[in-house]
């Protein structure tokens, strides 16, 4: 089990998790519980475009840990298929505005197509944008989707399907984002996070809880500690396979978006310490 | 690809896709659609008892496939573990009262335990009730549950667990349920069905179908053909496997049970011709 987390060097926010907040507001609230680090989702630019909005959270003393989200490859067409590629592409050119140096990929999957189609299209479409996010210094992290979303959000449902993606493509500009709440059930999880440790790919990790019962498939997160997954005992996993970076809290929550964000934020900050 | 079914010979529904129904009126509905199967619960019993529901059904000409359901072993306390053991046994015995030849578990997951640790002691749990169960001559058959489950109904969310524990165990009386809710998603399931089929533990095979939207975790399945899952390309995998048994719809649904449950069967029928 790792050590218990004793500051908030490494502790980032995504401005999904404090949704009602605005992107300004989200700044100013984690620079003033003294965070670092921010991941910033695009419907979190509010016309205000990545540039400017890169210049307004350094401007709060927080770094841009990654943007969400590419992905979404899978289509029944080619023109569908060409025109994900080119909305990544447009994705790579936003987080190089707005200075986040990592894409998370919820990689899609298209409700005509089988699974194995729609894995096949998401290797193509990655492949089509590495180059472009190569070149302007964007690594791309794959987030394999808990098994109840792969009718519609992500056909890469578990780290090895991740991983199988990264060796085909082999590229160091593509790795893997690791989520708790995604991966927690597997019960190959240890052995793979090593594995991504040894193939260098192991690109970002993000923190949350599984509550019993869930009542919503989408909103309704639980925060470090409400839950049963073994976040520490996981984060341990991802130290031991040499991963220094961010711990980043992602909820989808709308029982926690209904109080008081600041508050929230001090929960997170608690929560973090104890749980995580 | 199998070829489509052409009769109802091998449609089995399960009492609980008719909730609305009382068994009296399941057995006569399902004799009245032409069925000859019928999966009962334990709920569907109502105080009569499993022998005067057995006595019923078969009155109406059909078949008991399976007693749902057995399982729900892990607990934090030695107490709570033995008292599952001794459900299980009085669970093979109401087996063998109804006349079914199978009872079919869903495992169990305790909150407070490691899904490693609940695993273990799914494993020993069934290994306490097998005896019992071979000398009434009743099957057990291990469902893995969708990781959608994993925190409260079962620790065994993949196929490949399953088999892993038939193999542990090693009995003629065990085997496992392949569900396509459950399982669809597996990138391994058409190999784990094959081995499943190698090793003769290919014991019941269940369907539905996954809906996009799925608004609620347990209530909002599909009827075959409303959703995404390739149903009559997993009956082949089963059948190339060896399988020859019922083809059971298990399908919870609040949407479906509101209608009228007379029309929903004869809608099961349309949709196991043409998607099953």
């Amino acid at each position: 089990m790792a050590p218990p987390l004793t500051d908030f060097s490494r502790l980032c926010i995504h401005t999904m998790t404090t949704k009602p907040w605005t992107l300004e507001e989200a700044a100013r609230g984690y620079a003033a519980a003294g965070l670092r680090g921010i991941t910033v989702w695009r419907s979190a630019f509010e016309g205000r475009g990545p540039a400017a909005a890169g210049e307004l959270v350094r401007s709060h003393g927080l770094s841009v840990v990654s943007l969400c989200r590419g992905g979404f490859f899978p289509h029944g067409t080619a023109a569908g298929r060409a025109k994900a590629i080119d909305e990544n592409r447009r994705c790579v050119d936003e987080a190089a505005a707005l200075g986040a140096p990592l894409i998370v990929l919820v990689c899609g999957s298209a409700p005509g197509l089988s699974l194995g189609e729609s894995r096949r299209q998401i290797a193509g479409g990655i492949e089509a944008v590495l180059p472009h996010a190569a070149s302007c210094g964007i690594r791309l992290a794959i987030e394999p989707l808990h098994p109840m979303y792969a009718a519609d959000r992500s056909a890469v449902n578990t780290l090895r399907q991740a991983r199988a993606i990264c060796r085909e493509l082999s590229s160091p500009w593509l790795g893997v984002a690791v989520d708790v709440y995604h991966t927690w059930w597997d019960e190959n999880l240890e052995e793979e996070i090593r594995a991504c440790g040894s193939e260098s790919t192991l690109f970002a990790f993000h923190i949350c809880d599984w509550l019993t019962p869930t009542v919503d498939l989408l909103e309704d997160r639980g925060l470090m500690g409400e839950g049963c997954i073994p976040v520490r005992q996981i984060r341990g996993w991802v130290e031991a396979a040499g991963f220094d970076g961010f711990v980043e809290v992602e909820i989808f929550s709308r029982r926690l978006w209904a109080t008081d964000q600041a508050q929230y934020v001090e929960a997170i900050k608690a929560a973090y310490l104890e749980h995580a």
